[in-house]
């Protein structure tokens, strides 16, 4: 305790690997590898499978993924979420449960991005797929896996409506996340975004476009404090 | 005929009433007053009124109203819409039906100005109002409505969703007109408009902010062209 | 029918095709590509055509064809249009006529989307390209051609102004599609579609950028509508 | 149980009130007054009151004040927040905490808002206000309420930077309430909102621009979620 | 001659008041109204008549014109353009021609402002007004108009489409001015500003909208030259 | 003549080669070759030199060149400018002078097109590039080729504030053209197209971003009506 | 010093009053008044006096300043520019110099917040007024000036160009603050803080639209910086 | 002296050098190589080093740097940077010093151009990097750093919040520097811009996105006057 105090972080010079952290808030150190060099991630892959800290490292492509295997065989990628998980010690999974529901085939990018963020942090997650508002039904024959959820991640493109019907139907938060999937004035993620933040169903929570990970994230700290009350009785 | 060639329009300087076009089109005569005086306003009733044509003004205000019932005591003003009817003479209804939906209570202004135009023009309208999609048995408990129209209009402010999820229940035409009613990143419409460019459900066909004017045309310009096929036959 | 209640989609995982829709509809199955991996394209097809389902592929690039080839010999490829289409029964050509009309040689890829999206739908469709407001005597000397049309799509990128006077000329349901063909301010189509939505040439209806296959679909729900009208007498 | 099947919602023509809503979710009827008419308001009240419902009315001026209070006695209004309460049954306070944080003074009517829906819908609310970023040691000197808060709700004009730097303190859900506060281009909260967005701190869910309802809302079912795990143990 | 060089403007502290300009450039003093005090716009017209000059000020309401009126005598207010006029010595009318053309009665606020400009620089000008391309038989009814005229501007709100017809039709400078004429996406004259710069006709330049005195001098500007010419030979 | 009335253009379905354009308006014949396909743009052109019109070709890549080449042995690649001519007969030069004149070298691109289009269509031009604000010395030190000009055209991107400054030092013409030379809040050329709109310096008429094409020409239209007056004399 | 770090800040409730950084600072006290009520602004006011800060208020309309007045007799208002200062004790002025520069009249206002900033921060500031780029020779004859300052800040509405110009001329800093004066494409504000921010010329910080204070602030920060290096030696 | 003022530059046709400029400012000649050829690039660099400037080139890829280095083989090339220095005679360090704070790692690239430029016009530099606001007691630890310097660069991405808590912290000239570091509603840059301008830590100028050059010359502009002031005393 008395070191962390002194040395609350590792200087990499270009970056400030911080263990402090991860101990502090019990997590898995995450890197957001957007425009970093190879080189970079490497070192602060390197410093952090020192601790046996677990690893989460996202916007990974094919390059960088074979360059964090290179340093650590226990690297494991997730292609289609551009995710690499690096699992030093198991995680323990929690009694409540997140369940990730997807507009369209083309969300499904991020919603595993959300769903592997969520797994990773020892939250139990359901994966409901393909039921956009445009076909409604699909969502209506599913709704008892709405009602077993505690916390509910609703990811859409094209006009996002999804959130807003989900958030009619349910007494829990949902978190949205727009995509990027669409055209013309779709504006890469800027129109299913605009909906998600005007829903007139109430208690919608909103992350920026393409941010799985982010939405995983609330919702693991969500899934977190329902624990801890759990467990306090 | 031949006067109507060599006379089109009657010019008043400021403005060429087009007479020509009434008849042409069989529509009633619209003046959108938004900009215009007040005199102006009142001069080109005055025309309009001495071809008994039936006349629809648009974005009207109290002051504008005096003015033009001090011209025509027919005049009937419907405030919430904004819209002033001058009947000349009365319309044939139309066997075809338009059923317009609004989402929210604060949307009916925009949901009468497309009724109240629709019905001018011979088009037996029906309402369905308060139907949003964050309580959305509401717009279940209704579905024989959708089922008997034609055309539906679907008018939304906020998010804009209802008109993706009425597309996705019926294979009939639906013109989408989004509202201004919202805040924040709703910016006076655009939000729910992009919900409606971008929508997943096929086959709807959107108007400008607002505009239920042109929403209640261009479905009884639809409604025209089944009339027409429903009677050659 | 019964079955169709139980089973109203099959679920794929990723993806949820839904029969159901088809059948209610009438209207061929259509994929919107764009996202999808080429594995779930192929999967969802196969699925498609042993429904015997007509089908409609959107946004297709030559790769995505090839892999479609191989799962349906019957599938036909307009490349210009971006559009696979595999006829699996013969559709029936409707007696109302639908008119695309395109205001540059550019505008072509889009406009084609249109007209063939109509075609598989049944609807009878004839096309008039390249007559843009610029020289505007090239539209006026086929004038006939928008008198015979029941529905009218225009298809115009750069400043857009065709609809506009397009729906000055005629009393028909008019729907307007902007290209993202231009540059600069044209902002990839938005100038367009911004000069649709603001027309002052009342009863058009608007789709987003570059989105033929939904006008055409929409123009094709009117035509159905015309169609049954005529049948009833 | 029985009725609540056959009549979900009272039918007023302008408006169908949602009983079941209130019901299902147990939560207090709540109307948002922008653009609404005095009358409808009135309306939409009476009908709430017969059923003992508690509510809540948003975007309440001083007009809409004396309407309602003509029509309650009960109704008790919070100007700076613009909210209107009729609390018509007690409601139990919640174990678990609520912190509403704001970085300015001016940030408080909506910072308000959150507090008093929080409060109304039985969470335990505590407030600290003016912490903003430029002298920030006045929120570490408070890290202490930071800490003993389950729930944390931070609102925030000018550039918004605060809920990054909570976001980085603590281990608990955070929502971002972006606030108008501010001129230029702070474009009436939308700075805030895409620095919110954009937090390189993780797990923050956003709302809309001035929108203490929804962050309120959205804050007390995750308490719900919490409470209901700690009763059930 | 001497004089002008030592004495360019005469300095009033907030003001430096720029003869030289008005010499060297032959063109009437011009002051633009917005955000000026009283005080200031007394101040400086007073400096400009002293020196016998020719004043044109723009953006001017009632109160303004009060002012001016009580230093000058001649001052003429035009009412509908904003504008007052003080013309201290006649101008000499140019044998070349202006057409100004407007595309609705909305738009005749500026197109005034074009013409006024014009004239009081010696312009000769003609008015063609509402001739908007939903009636476009207005305009081509006027054809010998267009044909006379050595400089067009062209006036149009809403979607701005009429420069692009007129430009199609002669082979003479086009000036386009947006107004801010319309509503929703029309956001107070952006989308005809986009509508004439990506216009697909040739030999059009466009101002800030509304700025029909900036398109009134330049027409002026360009007439001089041909007249010029002319004088020469 | 009665043959150009009956045969106003020539219909290659995918465009309609318009001679009676040309003719009428005494002009090269023009190609905007953006969103062309290869084949298109040769059946134009063969179409075209058929007439022994002159022909400029803009927005050619090398391909593009190759191919029409390939069709006339006379046409002449200017790669900077991005544009091919044909010159099937000699122009005439004019006595008239337009200057182009460019603030950075970056900006050469663009002010190519503008001259090259401008000698096209029969005018006489000179060029002044790099003489941007930062470095204003450089533009007084060739003020007199200002004075020589009978129109301006400048181009700039960055900021785009040369305009501003040569409208202020001349009475004359300035034509102003933003290029997309620039980064971040540049927006590719929307910063100095806003710059030039806004400028406080009359006689300014603004082209689209890049539009080189269109300011050579509306300056050609210019230079032409000043030879038409010289010559009547 | 040891009650200052016990006590950094006097809580009100709505505000934290923080004496600590005026100390620390050494700055005058700086009250926002936007958003704030009438009463919050009186008692932050007091307790500032009772430690006897100079005070500078923003944003102040008269309202607001006749309640200041009320609580300190020695508040000066400077209405133009919208502040109010308390001096309580006289401020020393720098040797180091500020020169405040402004294009037009109509961008008084925002030049006198700065200057008025910068004295109360006791920085010696001259002022030179209306010599914007559309007349460029004002600006050289006052050369002289632009080179006996040590900082400079541009102020500038319209196109806002001149800090580009400045900036070209000397080698200094150069603070530009672009103003909201103008109209249609200015959007209050935006095309001169873009034009700034794309200047060509280097070492240029820009501030937000009309922020006067934020500029007088600091320059006054480097003026500070500059006499500290001149005392020590 | 005198040769200087006949010949300020060299006009190479698309450019005119400015030795002039270099002599007057006393800084090294600069060159912006984005949108200039390989040949154009080379001409500039031979004058420039004819005259024994030292000399900066920005924007420069590999290609470029070769093509710069094959002119002179004291071009040294720093390639995260994209910064080309060409060193021809030693540059005395100042006494003063600047800090470059950057909040990411994947903001050095930015902060790198800043730094490079800024001690290439002979300012002592530090540099502290990845001390972002989510793991803020990374930056509390290095508070020496900020005391010591007499200006600070801080440059950051995502929602740059960084230079609001710099701001407060100390009391100097404040550079604040977006990057186009982030995703989806960060714009490119644009979402850190907007906090910077907005920021309520008084002192801070901004510069465009990912501009460390300008930041780095305002910087040196500021140092400069820092030391005339200790050198004169």
């Amino acid at each position: 305790m008395e070191k962390l105090k002194n040395l609350p972080f590792e200087d990499l010079g270009f970056a400030k690997v911080d263990h402090h952290r991860t101990i502090r808030k019990g997590h898995p150190e995450v890197i957001y590898c957007g425009g970093k060099t190879l080189e970079e991630i490497e070192s602060i892959v390197e410093k952090m499978i020192e601790k046996k800290s677990n690893v989460i490292l996202t916007r990974v492509d094919k390059q960088i993924y074979k360059r964090v295997k290179s340093v650590s065989s226990k690297a494991e990628y997730h292609e289609r979420a551009g995710i690499v998980l690096i699992e030093m010690e198991k995680v323990k999974k929690s009694r409540s449960k997140l369940l990730v529901v997807s507009a369209g085939t083309s969300d499904i990018n991020v919603a595993e991005e959300a769903a592997l963020t969520a797994e990773v942090m020892g939250t139990t997650t359901e994966r409901l797929y393909d039921v956009g508002v445009a076909g409604i039904h699909r969502l209506f024959l599913n709704k008892s896996k709405l009602d077993e959820a505690n916390v509910i991640i609703v990811v859409a493109g094209m006009e996002g409506a999804l959130p807003s019907v989900v958030g009619g139907l349910v007494d829990k938060p949902v978190i949205a996340v727009p995509t990027s999937v669409g055209y013309g004035v779709n504006f890469e993620g800027v129109a299913p975004l605009l909906t998600m933040l005007n829903s007139c169903a109430s208690g919608i929570g909103v992350v920026n476009i393409d941010n799985g990970f982010g939405a995983g994230y609330l919702a693991s700290t969500i899934i977190r404090q329902i624990e801890k009350a759990g467990e306090k009785k």
